[in-house]
C-alpha cells in the first residue's frame, strides 16, 4: 500500500485504444491497494492542432492567451481518461492544475511550479477514487492558467509525488526506457536499467529526448525515484535514482544534438570585460548558450566562439549584430550544420583516459572535432552535422556498450 | 458611456473571419467609451466532435467529467477571441466561467447560476481592458465545472449583464431577429421590431430557436433589454423587453415544434389520483410534459394523453410500461409523427376570437386537430407533422402577419 503517480505522454493517450490501456494500467496499481494519481498530456497532436489554431488568428499572441488555449488539450484528456476509468467500473476523479492545487509564478508558456496545495487531491485519494490530473499546467497568484513549457507533464508528475510523498513516479512513454544511444541511429544500443540522477541529467539536456530535465532536477532535489517505461508493453524500463558510487558506468550513454548552432564573434579587442558584455546581451534576450570557447589572445584581437540552439540563432545574430560597435568586434560569422554528440558517465570523474578514449573513436572514424566541453560527467564535442550519427555509432562501438547488460553494471 | 455585453453564437465565432467580424463589432463599442464583455460559445461544431469523442471511449459517460471536457470548447474560443482583439491592437483578457466568477448549483450538464461574484470582471473593466468570457459554463461549490446546458451561452450573457446592471445586452446569431414565421416555412414573414418577454417565452419554449427560455426568463426578472441580431449583417434585429400593454400585438408569431410525441395511457380506472399518478412516476425521471387532455370518464375508464419531447418518448414508454400495473391501465399507445403549432400574442388575452380564426385557418386548409392547449398569451395545437409547413403558413396568412410593419405594430 502507497501512493503512485503514473504519468502517460501524448502518444500513449493518443486514442481510445492507448487510453483504455493507459486506463487498466493505473487500475492494476489500484487493485494492489496503491492510492493511483495519473497525470496525462494531450493527446497526440493536439497541442500542435492548437498553436495552428492561435497563429491563423494571430500570429504572435500573448503568452496568457496562448496558455488559456494549449491547457484545454490537457483538459480534454482528463476527462477522456476518467471516462474510461468509469467504463472500466472504478470510482475516478479529474482534476485540472488548478484543481489540483498546482501553484506556479507568472512565466506564462515556461512557468515553474511554486509550491502544490494537496488538499483536494489527498481528499479524492482519501475518498479512493482514482485521480486524474492534467499535466504541463497550473495557476498563478492572478487565478490566471499557466503553462509549463517543454516536457511539462513530467515536471507535473515527479512535482506530484513530491509533494504526495509517493513511492513512484513511473513515466509512461513510447519508449522502453533510456538507452546507451538513440536506437535508431546504434541499433545494438543496450537498455539501462537504472541511471543517475546527473547522467540523466546530462542526457536530457543533451536532447536525448526522453526525460526533460526539469523533471530531473526536480526529481534529484526529493529524491524521487522514476521509472521511464514504455505505455505500449510490460518490458522493465529504467530507474532514475541516486546511484551509489560502486555502481557508477564509466560512460552510460552516448547522445547526440542536432538543434543547435555555433556564432562567433571574430576581432573582439583583446581587453577584460568582453566576454561578460557579449553574454550579458545574450542573457538578456533568455538566450541559453551551452559550449564557449575563446581563442587564445594574440596581438590586439581574440575571437569568442559559442553554441546556441537553432530556434535562437537568428535571434543571436540579431542582438549582436546590432551591439557590434558596442562589443568592438569587427565580425558575427555562425554556423547551422553542426551537431553535438556526448558521453556520459558518473564514472568518468575518476578515470582520465576517457576523453582520450572517445577523441580516439573519432579520429578512427575520420571525424574533425570543432569545439570540446567536459564537465564532470560529460563530455561534449561539436563536430559536422552530417558527421553525427557516424560519430555516435564509433563511440559507442569504442566503449562497447552494446555489452552493458540489462542489470547497467 | 456604459457596459455592454455581447455574445456571440458557435456560427458567429465558427473561423477566423467570423472571429475578427466579432472582435471589431466590440471594439466599435469599446472606442465608444463603454466597457464590453464578450461571451462566446464553442466554435461550430466543437462541442459535437467532443460529444463524439465521449462517446467513442464511454457512451454513459458520468456528468461532471462531460462537463469537464465539453467545457473546453469554450476556453478555446475565449482564447482565440482575445488574440485577435488583441492582433487588432486593443487591450483585451479572456476568463473563463470559475474566473469571471461564475457559481452554479452542482446539477451537472445542466447546472443553473446561483450567483456571480463579479469582483475580476470590474477589475479587468476597470483597467480598460474588454473581457471575453466563456459561455455555458460556471462552477460549483466544489470547485467543480459545471455546464448551463442548452442555450447556456445566451444565460451566460443575461447573467453577466444582470450582474453588472450593463446598459445593453446583444445576442449575436445566425439570423436577423425574431420573425413572425420560421422564414424558411414563411418566406413573407416579418421581422419583429420589439417583442415582450412572456412571448419571446412562449416562442422560445415553442421551438422558434432564436434565445433559449432560461435566458429570457433571466432577462425578464432583471429588467435587461435583449437584442437579437445577426453578427453577419448590420440590420437593426429585435428587442426583447418589457412591452407596453398599448403596444401589445394580437399574434407577434407562429412557431412549430417538431421535436413533440403523442403518449396515450389508455383504460385508466376512473377513480381520483390517476392523473397524479401518472405524472409524478413522469416527474421523478425529469420528463417534461407539455399539453395534457384526459377523455370524459364514460363508464369505468378513461384515457389520459399527453404530449413529451422526442427525446423523452423511449425514456416515457419504459417507465409507463413497467408501472401499468400500478397506474392499472389497460394499454400505453403513442405516436411520433405529429407537431405542436403554436400561435403567441401578448394582446390575445383580451380578444376572445383570436382561437377561433386559428381554428378557421386550419379547418380551411383542411388540417385536423388533434389536441388544443391554451394559456393566456398563447394557442397550441397538435396536429399531424406532415401538415406542420401548411398549419404555419395558413395561420401566418389568417392574421396578415406579413403586413406586420417593422415598428412591430
Amino acid at each position: 500500500m502507497g501512493i503512485v503517480v503514473q504519468k502517460y505522454g501524448g502518444t500513449s493517450v493518443a486514442d481510445k485504444e492507448r487510453i483504455f490501456r493507459a486506463a487498466k494500467r493505473a487500475i492494476s496499481e489500484y487493485e494492489k491497494g496503491n492510492k493511483v494519481v495519473v497525470v496525462v498530456s494531450a493527446q497526440g497532436d493536439t497541442t500542435d492542432e492548437l498553436i495552428e489554431k492561435a497563429k491563423e488568428i494571430n500570429e504572435n499572441p500573448s503568452k496568457r492567451e496562448m496558455d488559456v488555449l494549449l491547457s484545454t488539450g490537457e483538459q480534454i484528456s482528463i476527462a477522456l481518461m476518467a471516462m474510461a476509468i468509469e467504463k472500466l467500473g472504478y470510482p475516478v476523479i479529474s482534476l485540472t492544475g488548478w484543481q489540483a492545487g498546482i501553484k506556479t509564478d507568472s512565466h506564462y508558456s515556461n512557468a515553474r511550479i511554486i509550491e502544490i496545495d494537496t488538499e483536494r487531491l489527498q481528499r479524492e485519494l482519501d475518498k479512493r477514487n482514482i485521480v486524474v490530473v492534467a499535466g504541463f499546467q497550473g495557476i498563478n497568484k492572478y487565478d490566471d492558467i499557466t503553462t509549463l513549457g517543454r516536457g511539462g507533464s513530467d515536471t507535473t508528475a515527479v512535482a506530484l509525488a513530491a509533494a504526495l510523498k509517493a513511492d513512484k513516479c513511473e513515466i509512461y512513454t513510447d519508449v522502453d526506457g533510456v538507452y546507451t544511444a538513440d536506437p535508431r541511429i546504434v541499433p545494438n544500443a543496450s537498455k539501462l536499467k537504472e541511471i543517475s540522477y546527473d547522467e540523466m541529467l546530462e542526457l536530457a539536456t543533451l536532447g536525448a529526448k526522453v526525460l526533460h530535465n526539469r523533471s530531473v532536477e526536480l526529481a534529484k532535489k526529493y529524491n524521487i525515484p522514476l521509472v521511464v517505461r514504455s505505455s505500449f508493453n510490460d518490458n522493465e524500463g529504467t530507474i532514475v535514482k541516486e546511484v551509489n558510487s560502486v555502481e557508477k558506468l564509466l560512460v552510460s550513454g552516448v547522445a547526440c544534438d542536432k538543434d543547435i548552432a555555433r556564432v562567433a564573434v571574430i576581432g573582439v579587442e583583446n581587453i577584460p570585460g568582453k566576454a561578460f558584455q557579449i553574454f550579458s546581451l545574450l542573457a538578456k534576450e533568455n538566450i541559453n548558450v551551452d559550449i564557449i570557447l575563446q581563442s587564445i589572445g594574440r596581438e590586439k584581437t581574440k575571437d569568442i566562439s559559442f553554441t546556441v540552439s537553432k530556434s535562437n540563432l537568428k535571434q543571436t545574430l540579431d542582438v549582436l549584430t546590432k551591439n557590434l560597435h558596442i562589443i568592438g568586434a569587427k565580425d558575427i560569422t555562425y554556423a547551422d550544420n553542426v551537431a553535438k554528440v556526448s558521453i556520459v558517465g558518473a564514472g568518468m570523474v575518476n578515470n582520465p583516459g576517457v576523453a582520450a578514449m572517445m577523441f580516439e573513436a573519432l579520429y578512427d572514424a575520420g571525424i574533425n572535432i570543432e569545439m570540446i566541453s567536459t564537465s564532470e560527467i560529460k563530455i561534449s564535442v561539436l563536430i559536422d552535422e552530417k558527421d553525427a550519427e557516424k560519430a555516435v555509432r564509433a563511440i559507442h562501438d569504442k566503449f562497447k556498450l552494446h555489452l552493458l547488460n540489462s542489470n547497467g553494471k
